[in-house]
């Protein structure tokens, strides 16, 4: 059984579909302390927040958890920011970074939200609604962490943040309307080379430089983790040292002092959550075995977007069967929807071509867990398509047991806002 | 405006804005019974039955619609069956084709729902259900319509129905259990070749041949439609009428008169669809302007799943001003999610690839409606990612008038299932 999927034993997966039915996300309790615990432990000088990214797994256990370790929050939209308070989030602990101009910017300013202005209109729209705020602006360096011409987080080719050329305007407005630009905001989804991060923090400093009001400088996230084997984790302490000395130079050679800030979402949560679903058929052509399994895309669409690589693990349905006097088969795993791409083992990097895993002899019956399915997952997925209800949620809290933090969707819910009519 | 937005005027975009504010998907029923009467002029020579795959677009008044046409329903799930049902459709008039067993089978065979085994399991559950009962198979027939090892409806690298040379099992178990196998499935999503849909009906005709007992053909559907004009659309007069002449040869040949299913999607409803959104935001870089949209794959994921080209309309946001007066100017557009793959103009062939699009020049404020998104969207988009409620729907009947179809969900819909645990 490999790392991902020993949040939970074989036993404690039978469980999970005994009192839940599948599929059903799980989550580990203690693996999200154990995360939170590591991105607080981020090299740093002058102070750290560390802002959960709540659009990777927006449950409200999930934000209560957070907040008990002690992080923030970094919300995508209103609806987020809404969601978080009414899960018990001290709104003061909420920063929201939006593409879209929120349909309740004037509440969620009066309820103390920090705001990340994202482009000259958002930074504008705030002065005339707040004057003589403090505000973050979110700038765009000019550089991105993929390629040329691809869609990207940051350089040419995004469109998150204000262009770095644009900053006269932005502090045109600001002196329009008297804002204080107080906290600067530069993610551009670094990764996992420690070189990078080097590289946009000093950027960034660069950026701050032009900001005298300046106190924060918040890098994001973009924290990658390993889900398979093959893939490489950021190791956070290499990747903050060079960031923490960047701001000791800053200080020595400026005077100011910088708090910093980062968005985890990905780091937190990846590995702390699999789906516990069940094999409900096994067919072959003259090429290959397909497990069929009751989950797919509708829970974990990572896959059929981006070619992205889960665990896979096979539990025997029977408590009494050996699984390891099983030989080892070459198959390939599909979801239940009546669509071609709805396939969970795909070859990295191309959606649409098939790849095999070598499990062992799977029976109708037996449990599939697929791990790294704690971010953007059950928050991210083609729900309801096929008409299957969204999954339900189970917290495996710290003594082992069992706590459904979602239930399972119910057909009347998946069509309750349809209005039949006559023609 | 193009073609596929010319489902509603620009004033009428406008009142849906007004009314049911955006975004919106809004359907036309002319252009849904259009699409219908031509897919029931399909060629055929022993009758013909057209069911619609209603996990394309399952709203129940689009079900309803479809039925007083004439059609029958594909459903791929034992929901959509429900869905189905629920919604007012004759249970005899559905026939059910799915990769998950359902968990209702018992229940919907007892309700005359037709069944559709897809796997030597499933023949055999129904088998143990209801022996002696007439059965449909869906037999694979060897043969796909995508590239050697790529993701298929058909062919090797197919999970969908039964390989075909497991025939003599299937007949082992039809023996077994006293099941008449009448009905014969072979769906691998054929595209617009007419050739290639010959070619599919020569071969289903050697199975139908195996099978004494068969008199429905159902060659399944896949009949793409052109939703930018470069796309290639099916014509379906031209590829019916090769497998109406397989159908008479085989008449002759053997004596059998076959009726002929097909199980159109897409086709019925693709550019009888669009999304009104509202441009809320226009930054640039250096190298591109940015419209962005209060909609994004949150109503339509295809463009981010697998580079979907779908056609852009702008519309001023003022009944006063008129776009006609405005230059052009080139566009990235983008969704509201913080989320960098939020793309809804691609590249063809490469979602992580952008492209520009050549528009009037836009304004925030500005109406987008984006073509060609009935087939897909609100069936299968990452809905309620960055928690967005979902999407309102609305029907523009005969008459001109705008019916609400689905209300635009509520945030406490979104989070209904949630249960707050104590720490």
């Amino acid at each position: 059984m490999n790392k991902n999927a020993m949040i939970l034993t074989p036993s404690q997966a039978r469980q999970v579909r005994r009192e839940f039915e599948t599929p059903t996300y799980v989550y580990s309790q203690a693996v999200l302390e154990q995360s939170a615990q590591e991105v607080l432990a981020f090299p740093h000088v002058f102070g750290l927040t560390v802002r959960y990214a709540m659009k990777a797994l927006p449950n409200a256990a999930v934000l209560q958890l957070f907040q008990n370790q002690g992080l923030h929050i970094d919300a995508s939209s209103g609806y987020e920011v809404e969601r978080a308070i009414q899960a018990g989030i001290d709104s003061t602990k909420i920063q929201l970074t939006a593409q879209e101009l929120p349909h309740n910017l004037e509440r969620i300013i009066s309820k103390g939200v920090r705001f990340n202005a994202c482009s000259l209109h958002q930074l504008e729209e705030v002065g005339k609604i707040a004057p003589g705020s403090e505000i973050s602006v979110r700038i765009n360096p000019g550089k991105g962490s993929g390629a040329n011409g691809k869609v990207n987080v940051g350089g040419s080719t995004s469109s998150f943040g204000i262009w770095y050329e644009l900053i006269p305007k932005v502090k045109e407005i600001a002196q329009t309307y008297d804002l204080r630009i107080t906290r600067l905001h530069t993610h551009i989804g670094s990764g996992t080379d420690p070189k990078v991060w080097q590289e946009v923090a000093l950027t960034s400093l660069d950026i701050v430089h032009q900001f005298p009001q300046v106190t924060t400088l918040n890098l994001g996230g973009g924290f990658k983790v390993a889900r398979v084997p093959e893939e490489k984790a950021t190791d956070l302490q290499e990747c903050g040292r060079p960031i923490q000395r960047a701001l000791i130079d800053f200080y020595h050679r400026k005077g100011r002092r910088l708090h910093l800030e980062i968005e985890p979402g990905t780091y937190l949560v990846a590995n702390a959550g699999v789906v516990v679903c069940s094999i409900n058929d096994i067919v072959s052509t003259d090429a290959y075995a397909f497990l069929k399994v009751d989950s797919g895309m509708t829970e974990v669409t990572r896959p059929a977007l981006y070619a992205a690589q889960h665990s896979i693990t096979i539990v025997s349905g029977n408590p009494h069967t050996d699984l390891e006097s099983r030989t080892e088969k070459e198959y390939v795993v599909v979801g239940h929807c009546c669509e071609s791409g709805d396939l969970w083992t795909p070859t990295p990097g191309d959606a649409e071509q098939i790849q095999t895993r070598r499990l062992p002899e799977a029976e109708i019956g037996d449990i599939l867990i697929l791990g790294g399915a704690g971010a953007y997952c059950s928050a991210m997925s083609t729900k309801n398509y096929n008409s299957f209800p969204e999954a339900a949620e189970v917290l495996i809290t710290n003594n082992g047991s069992l706590k459904l933090i979602r239930e399972r969707q119910k057909l009347e819910e998946v069509t309750q806002g349809e209005i039949r009519i006559l023609f």
